[in-house]
C-alpha cells in the first residue's frame, strides 16, 4: 500500500490552512514542575468542532474532484469525525450523509444535525453501520470518508504537528494518543522525514491496547470489547495506519485508567482548558515514566475537548 | 489624584512581557452565530495562576526600588490576587506576606503556600484583614500591593488589552467585567488614548452593581453584601479606579445570575476552555443585548479560570 510522504502533509496544510484554527501551543510551569520536564501542548481541543478531526475531514472534502463534490461525502460515526465531516462539508457547500447508531448521545445527534448533515439512523452494531453506509453511498453517490484509514484524512491530521514544529523546532519528542491511528500516522509521516532526530511516542490505554500489541509483535491485532474512559481510543488501527505506525513510530506506551483520569484533571485544573479523556493519555504516559522525559522537550497533541460536562470522572 | 496614561501601560508591558504568558485570542463560530456578532476572546484564564491578576502583580513587583525589594511585598486577599502576588514575588526572588481569612478555601491556602508565601491568618472580616496587614507591614517593612486601587497594578492589568489590540487592531468595542475596577481602568486608559474610536463597555452582575450605580450617578456608591456567583466581582471600586472609569468608560451594563451561568456554560461547551463565573459576565451582556453588538467586532477579556471543579453551577 502506498503511504503518504511529508510533502503530502505540507500540501494538505496549504489546502486547509485558511479553514482551520491555528490552535495555540500552551505551556504550564506547574505541570512541568510536577513532571520534571518541559511540555508543549498543541491544543486541538480548541480546533473547530473541538477536535483535530476537523483537519482530516477538511482535507478530504477539499481533495474531492468537482464531479465528486456534487454528490457529497458520507461516513458512519457517532463521534468527533461525524461532526467534523458535517461541518467541513457545510462550509464547503457540499452534502454530508452521516450514518449514526440509534443509541448515539442526543447531544451528538443534535451537533451533527446542527451542521446540516443528512442523518441516517441504524442499529448500534458495526455490521449495521457498515451495511447502512453502503446503502447510503449506493443511493447518493457520495464519497466515503473514513475516520482514519484513508490517505487524505491522515495527511490532514498530520498538519497539527506541522504547526507544532513551526512554533517549536527544538522538540526532542512528539506524542499523540493512538486509537484508529490517523493522527499518529500523519504525525510520524511528517516528523520522521522533516525532523528525523525527533522521537515519536504514542500513548494508549492499557484497556484498549491493540496498537501496542500490533506494534510490538509486528502483526495486526484488533482489540475486542475495549473498556476505557478514553472513548476516542476504543477503535483499532486500520490497514494503512498500522503500516505507517509499524514503520515510523519509535514507541507505544500503555497506561491505566486512573492515570488517564489524573492527567485529565491535571490539565483542567492547571491549564484551564477542557480536554476529553483521550487527550490526557500522553500526559498520563509522562506521569508514569518521568525518567524517560527528563531533560527533553516534548510536544503533546491534545486531541479533543468534547466531553459531557454533567458526567465528569471525578 | 494623578491617573496613569497609555504610555505607562506601554512601559508596564515592556517591563513584564518576558514574565507573563502572551495569552491567545480565540474565536468561536458557534458563539458568533448564537450572538449574531463577531467576538474575540483574550484568554487571561490561560495566564499564569489562571488570571489576569498576574500582570498587575508582576508589574508591581518589578516596579519596586532595590531597597524595597529587600523587604518584599504584602497584601490581604483570599483570591487570585494573593496567588498572583505570591508567584510574582517568588519568580523575582523576593518575599511575599499574604494575610488570608481563616475560612479561605483550603485549595487557595495551599496554592499560596505552594508559591512560598508567608501566610498570616486572621478573622474573616475586612477590619481584621486590614488590621492584620498593617501589623505585618509594620513588622516586615514590606510594600503593600493593593489588588486593584494602585497605579502599578492598573498599568499591569492594562497590558492584556494592549496585547489584544496588537492582534486585532480593527475592534469596535472592548469589554471587561468590573469588580474592583483594576482591569477596566487599565483597559480604558490604554484604549481611549491609543484607539479613541473603540468603545469600552463593562459588564457587572446586577447583584453587585456598585460600579454601575457609581458610574451612572457620578458618585461613588460601594456595594453592601453582594450575592453573585461571580465571586471575583464582589468587591467595590476604589478611589483611583472610580475616577478613571467615570472619565474613560463608555458604558456599564448589568446582567442577572442566570445569564452569567448560561454564558459560562456556553464558553466551556463551545470554546473548550475553563472560565470562572466572573469571566462570563461580558458574554452575558452580549447575550442580553444582541442589537448593541450587531455588525461590530468586540474584544472580550476572559479574566480567569479558577473554579472548583467539584462545585459547578449546573
Amino acid at each position: 500500500m502506498k503511504c503518504p510522504a511529508s510533502s503530502d502533509i505540507i500540501n494538505a496544510y496549504e489546502r486547509i490552512k485558511g479553514l482551520v484554527h491555528q490552535t495555540p501551543v500552551l505551556t504550564s510551569q506547574s505541570i512541568n514542575d510536577i513532571c520534571d520536564t518541559e511540555l508543549y501542548f498543541k491544543c486541538e481541543n480548541l480546533q473547530k468542532v473541538g477536535a483535530f478531526k476537523y483537519r482530516g475531514a477538511t482535507n478530504a472534502v477539499l481533495s474531492l474532484s468537482e464531479a465528486a463534490k456534487m454528490n457529497g461525502v458520507a461516513t458512519h460515526s457517532s463521534g468527533n469525525h461525524a461532526a467534523a465531516l458535517a461541518l467541513a462539508a457545510k462550509i464547503n457547500g457540499i452534502a454530508a450523509h452521516i450514518v449514526m447508531p440509534e443509541n448515539a448521545p442526543e447531544i451528538k445527534k443534535k451537533a451533527v444535525a446542527g451542521y446540516g448533515a443528512q442523518i441516517t439512523f441504524c442499529q448500534a452494531t458495526l455490521e449495521a453501520r457498515e451495511k447502512t453506509l453502503e446503502e447510503v453511498v449506493l443511493k447518493t453517490g457520495a464519497t466515503m470518508v473514513h475516520p482514519y484509514n484513508q490517505w487524505e484524512v491522515i495527511c490532514g491530521q498530520g498538519t497539527a504537528s506541522l504547526e507544532l514544529m513551526q512554533r517549536h523546532k527544538d522538540l526532542d519528542i512528539v506524542m499523540t494518543p493512538v486509537g484508529g491511528g490517523g493522527l499518529l500516522s500523519g504525525t510520524a509521516t511528517y516528523i520522521k522525514e522533516q525532523f528525523p532526530d525527533v522521537k515519536i511516542i504514542a500513548g494508549e490505554p492499557a484497556n484498549a491496547d491493540d496498537a501496542y500489541r500490533s506494534f510490538k509483535s509486528g502483526i495486526f491485532q484488533p482489540v475486542v470489547n475495549p473498556d476505557t474512559i478514553a472513548d476516542g481510543l476504543r477503535t483499532s488501527l486500520g490497514s494503512l495506519t498500522f503500516e505507517i505506525i509499524r514503520d515510523k513510530v519509535d514507541d507505544i506506551i500503555t497506561v491505566g485508567e486512573a492515570s488517564i483520569a489524573e492527567a485529565m484533571r491535571m490539565i483542567w485544573e492547571r491549564m484551564k482548558i477542557i480536554v476529553e479523556p483521550s487527550s490526557a493519555v500522553p500526559l498520563a504516559v509522562v506521569l508514569e515514566n518521568k525518567p524517560l522525559f527528563k531533560n527533553k522537550k516534548t510536544g503533546i497533541v491534545l486531541t479533543g475537548g468534547n466531553v459531557d460536562l454533567a458526567k465528569l470522572p471525578w
